[in-house]
């Protein structure tokens, strides 16, 4: 599990923390809230297919739009729009463009789910 | 604990929602994520010094302006940036002009923290 960068907590500034990084697909960590994760990525392109079996997914659109496949329909998400992805959901994000997504999940979820693969990554802090 | 409104969950967005309401301190659950609650808040003035002594509380300030006062400091919290009191922190929120918030804390947590009293309220469903 990702180390915590310092043990004085401050405040944190989204855009600041949004232009510390360019990759996508990579979730940074921005706080912890018991044991949930607070965490950031930028989006753009498809990820893959994948659920994640205990952890609800909480995604909130700060920049751009995001659209979450579900295997019955699409949610499409605007700027200040929010969608809670239920565990045991197959769910695949896709954003035509750059999308800025706040993410908030349980410490234990993995990114990339059930499915494992070349994409999956630990969040680290940022 | 308060009832949810739909089993089939669907977006949310939070202009829509935090045009629904107008009272000040009296949070709204936008969604639950796992064992916490997504929630919203209109808050103005002075809320009452208190602590959580099991739960960590996320702010994210998304309209106007919020000072989060711990006893040994001020957090000021501008559109955009976000804070955690540690469980067990005592904080004071104080807001002088209107301000919107989403907040993020467990299931478990009572507004009031410790303190209890006459400002004390259950979430509701919004």
């Amino acid at each position: 599990m990702a180390a915590r960068m310092s043990t004085r907590p401050e405040k944190v500034n989204l855009a600041d923390k949004f232009g510390r990084f360019s990759e996508y697909w990579k979730q940074k960590i921005v706080a912890e809230v018991n044991d949930f994760y607070v965490k950031i990525a930028k989006l753009k392109g498809s990820f893959e297919w994948h659920r994640h079996n205990e952890e609800d997914e909480f995604f909130l659109v700060v920049k751009g739009r995001l659209t979450i496949r579900l295997r019955d329909r699409d949610i499409a998400l605007n700027e200040g729009e929010l969608f809670v992805v239920p565990r045991g959901t197959e769910h695949l994000p896709v954003a035509p463009e750059e999308a800025w997504v706040l993410v908030l999940e349980s410490k234990t979820a993995v990114n990339t789910g059930d499915r494992g693969g070349a994409r999956t990554a630990a969040p680290e802090w940022i």
